[in-house]
């Protein structure tokens, strides 16, 4: 038994639980999410890790943002770069704390994921980033070629979302996986890249969906199985109303159905379905969406939003 | 021909040559430096690279320390876990680049260096990060628990830099060398951790200097050859008098001798001796030490002060 499973762990197995993002809030989350993780290895699957990073971008952003009259500023995909390796870090300490005595090869490579400069998002950026700023200083960040966005909680910096294209770092991954190690890759979606018209690779600054690169990564490393672990244990159907309702098993074309009539178009669990449905959707055994607390059995059979391409057997 | 060759890249390699380090300086500082190191992969050589993090780090530190009100900062080891991140996704983009169109395989990995909490650099912090501040404010970062120094030039955190125990992460980069990759490792020495009694890894707040770490690097992956790239195309005997000259080839033995009689003992060229000392006294083929522009050549026997166990051939 056992498969190779991609495990996409998202904000809450990152940061306390109301969102708050200390170094101390990091190590406890990450503790804690990587002692599911545990089991999920002791029960004799090959896992790969990968994870978003939105509250710890965002303080470094308003770091630079703070301090760009004194230290230059860095980029936003050097923001993503930056915490590959804080997260990675914390992730390879507590996942070999985790499986002692015995413990397990962990590794973790800096990841680039390359985006379409034509793509649509660089156009009309939707995707929030970081603080809430007065209209003042917001406007002040516009004249520097930002864009911000009036919410109802204040303004805020929107940035690209570009959809992954390919995960370059992907086969490195795979080397190491084949050589036994349990990997980190592709951390806050991988450090967006678009290659120029003489081939060079060069930053963008935008931040790519963590799920859709977990997808991609998956089919990339041919993960049997990706698990996205976020803080309920299923997707809904009807979110919101009255007679919301818990989606266990589905088929790729259901949940397309649902997505289609508008099921998922709030919140955070859009990206998770639409990764759900392109790995299933393109030779991926099964997706599962569920809670962080769970993951551990989430290859059981019995827990979760299921998605593979037929019936569930 | 061709070696199994570790390149350790300074500060130079990473910033403008007046050492400030804006996004565009790292750019095209590593740009540079990956033309040199293509010759070296060019020439047939197996490449492993390090590089430093110094001013990198100092910005960091600064915007932590200017925004600690707003934001939790992060601390020295995170520091140093952040700039592996970014430095590495510009050199593997810069080497990518230099060596196209053929291409290399390039991947890099997060990299934590085991240090012993007995350390005598804990009690005794002597290695000057990031800024200079005036008193008060140095002051009141000693009253938050920080070492601060006087220096000619104003006041400056001192921090530990205990010696590289073990390269924790050296097993990853050799499963990607055996795989075909240049790989990136080890980046401003890697991220410091001490081992607990329960055995479990913690951060400390410490920096590893990185040619000690690129000795040990060099040593856990069977490097032949040690490189070394600096700002001086030499080692000097008597630096900083009128009889100063270069060192050319030269034994372990000649150059102990040479570094107990004291001719390294002001600025960076201590550790870096030190660094071609132990590799090349612990079993490693030739340590160099040579300026960034004559790495592609520094194998070819004549470029670089020369250090091995024997009599050079």
């Amino acid at each position: 038994m056992g498969g190779r499973v991609l495990i996409a762990l998202g904000g809450n197995a990152m940061t306390a639980p109301d969102g708050s993002a200390s170094p101390a809030d990091q190590h406890r989350a990450i503790g804690e999410a990587m002692t599911h993780v545990a089991s999920l290895i002791g029960a004799g699957h090959e896992v790969v890790l990968t994870h978003g990073n939105g509250p710890q971008v965002g303080n470094i952003l308003l770091k630079n943002q703070l301090t760009a009259h004194v230290v230059p500023p860095v980029p936003l995909d050097w923001c993503v770069a930056q915490t590959q390796g804080t997260l990675a870090t914390l992730m390879m300490n507590a996942l070999e704390r985790a499986t002692a005595p015995q413990g397990v090869r962990v590794a973790a490579v800096v990841t680039r994921t390359l985006v379409d400069a034509a793509d649509p998002a660089f156009a009309d950026p939707v995707k929030p980033i970081g603080q809430y700023f007065p209209e003042a200083e917001a406007r002040r960040f516009e004249s520097q070629g930002q864009t911000w966005r009036r919410f109802p909680r204040g303004w805020r910096r929107v940035v690209a979302s570009p959809d992954p294209v390919e995960i370059l770092d992907a086969p490195a991954a795979i080397a190491l996986m084949e050589a036994g190690y349990t990997v980190v890759a592709a951390g806050g979606g991988g450090v967006p890249l678009v290659r120029g018209a003489d081939g060079t690779l060069r930053g963008v600054e935008a931040v790519v969906d963590k799920d859709l690169a977990a997808a991609a990564l998956a089919r990339a490393v041919g993960a049997t199985d990706l698990v996205i672990a976020t803080d309920v244990p299923n997707a809904l159907i009807g979110y919101g109303t009255p007679g919301a309702r818990p989606i266990e098993a589905v088929t790729v074309r259901e949940l397309r159905e649902l997505r289609d009539a508008g099921h998922f178009a709030s919140g955070s669990m859009g990206p998770k379905v639409e990764a759900a449905l392109r790995f299933a959707g393109d030779g991926g055994r099964r997706a599962v969406i569920t809670s962080l607390e769970h993951i551990g059995e989430a290859l059981s059979g019995n827990i979760g939003t299921r998605v593979s391409r037929g019936v569930e057997r």
